[in-house]
């Protein structure tokens, strides 16, 4: 399959990440990708094409003006402000808080679309952002005209975004957009996977209450990981979405065996439902070695879980979204891949 | 009148405040409470005590157990948790997130527990907090005893701190126990009466829903300034509360004259409900200096500010809130004190 991707996602390197109560180096950092575009070299995987220029309309369709404006103008407005550093969040609307007012003031502005202060922006942000969001369409295109699959090599990732939030280092939700030019261009009913060791909220608050997408993912128990406030089992959609929302949280020291036994239940819930195309938010970060996370797969079972995905048949997507074991993040993504292919 | 205080504050004092996306020393720091002493003592303005020990009984009655628990463990298991910096919370439970699950990890328990990230938690910030709280109930017990007035120099502040979450440099909402332990003790109607320029958007959430205490607040205009998601003007309380919460914001630049005027239709309607025990919540960060307020008072309209209060004749305890003009906080804050009892 191709693989698409910008260079510009080196635009977003944030210095700062707001970690243990310290500034660090940001975890999600552009040699990430280094290790992924080597590994598909080495394995001369496929074709690797830069993306056209990002369409803004199923974008703008799918998420909210104002968090669109706000991204594009935030980092000039914040140092127009005089503010010092990049720009963080150091609060937001939380519980029994107004959720119906937008600040004027920036700093308030940044809280209002701010749903984790790890995440900063900077002067390039937004361009980065734009591009992988490009790549994830330039992948949907390929399947759209007939490929099998495509793989949209994304950075910054987007799982977390939701339609008017950013956070956890996503700020434009590209597997969501992907789903939505799916479904614009007549699929029926189109299913989301996600792998990454994180519970992609964004995309599940976008779809929760829609009965045409399916969202399912398996990841660490809230109660013990980062997003902590969403992906309980109890979530399963609302309204129309009603059963539309699948959640297999487990706890620390997973290993790939009640993983991958999740993985199957999704994948025949998946195709009972009639999915025409597939969404893989391809996080690798339930790696064992993973700094941040607390799965045990080891580099085979990305093979293995690889296939298991192939083995549905369907028009896939994939969208890169984590992975912090840097120099295992290329092995890892690309067995997935190759894993699908053999399937 | 008498000022209660204890030194104990000095143990509260965090390396970090995240602002402008950089950890700068936090406004809220003790040299303010030292310029308070020092004016004290120049206008021999009445004896300085310290107060005897927190009584938790009415602190565990209004605030919640969990939330309490929380603070006096977070630090330890923080650091036993390798955290390397100060406990900062790096997110919150915000919209269309779960508030209703209670993390086990401790990096979620802050992110669940708190509502704005500049505020760090340290190893003496505990029993700093409970010793503030001491002063604000030795001051109640003075005034109960059948003094006039008496002023608590809290410190850290209390009135951005609601039943289960900390935030705003305030953890503990010193003047919500008071008013509870005047209501206690026989009280039928008790004001709360926040002259801060911040909303006082902790104490305001914990007498949302009761008729007995009434809050009024005049403060910075939310769409301009922190907490940006409460305190405007159309927040009246709800259910038994409706009617008994008032919000008076202003916008950048307001001087002495539009806030007087809002002060003496608050002190108005709080005369006509009925008030039998008066709190102040005294910050006095709307002074035309202050680092990150945006009012005009001048140091004499304090004295005029504090003589208004005291023309309502009710039985007053002062608590310490805000004010970071640090070598002004002392002349500004007994400038209510004697405005008060020239009244
Ligand atoms: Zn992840
Ligand atoms: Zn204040």
């Amino acid at each position: 399959m191709k693989t698409f991707f910008s260079e510009d996602h080196r635009l977003h390197f944030p210095q700062a990440e707001l970690s243990g109560g310290e500034f660090v180096t940001p975890y999600e950092r552009p040699s990430r990708i280094e290790y992924v575009l080597a590994r598909l070299k080495e394995r001369k995987f496929g074709e690797i094409v830069a993306p056209g220029p990002i369409d803004m309309g199923p974008v703008r369709t799918l998420l909210d003006p104002g968090f669109l404006a706000f991204l594009e103008t935030a980092y000039d407005e914040w140092k127009a402000a005089g503010q010092g550093g990049e720009v963080i969040a150091a609060g937001m609307p939380t519980r029994r808080q107004r959720h119906d007012r937008i600040p004027r003031n920036i700093d308030g502005k940044v809280e209002y679309y701010c749903h984790a202060s790890e995440t900063a922006i900077t002067g390039g942000t937004w361009r980065a952002a734009q591009s992988s969001m490009a790549s994830a369409q330039a992948a949907q295109r390929e399947v759209a005209n007939g490929a099998r699959a495509a793989f949209a090599l994304c950075r910054p990732p987007g799982h977390h975004a939701t339609s008017d939030q950013y956070g956890g280092y996503c700020f434009l939700n590209n597997a969501a957009v992907v789903a939505q030019m799916f479904r614009d261009q007549g699929a029926g009913r189109v299913a989301i996977l996600d792998v990454d060791f994180h519970h992609g909220n964004g995309t599940q608050d976008i779809f929760y209450r829609r009965g045409d997408v399916l969202f399912a993912s398996i990841h660490g128990d809230p109660l013990d990981a980062y997003p902590y406030f969403a992906g309980f089992a109890d979530e399963m959609g609302e309204g129309e979405g009603e059963g539309a929302n699948i959640n297999v949280p487990f706890g620390p020291g997973t290993a790939y065996g009640p993983w991958a036994e999740a993985l199957d239940g999704v994948v025949r819930r998946i195709t009972n439902w009639g999915a025409e195309a597939l969404v893989v938010s391809l996080g690798v970060d339930a790696y064992k070695d993973d700094p941040i996370s607390f799965f045990k797969l080891d580099s085979p079972d990305f093979l293995d879980c690889g296939r298991r995905i192939g083995r549905m048949g369907l028009p896939t997507v994939f969208c890169m979204e984590g992975g912090y074991a840097i120099e295992q993040v290329g092995l890892n993504t690309v067995n997935v891949l190759e894993g699908f292919e053999d399937a």
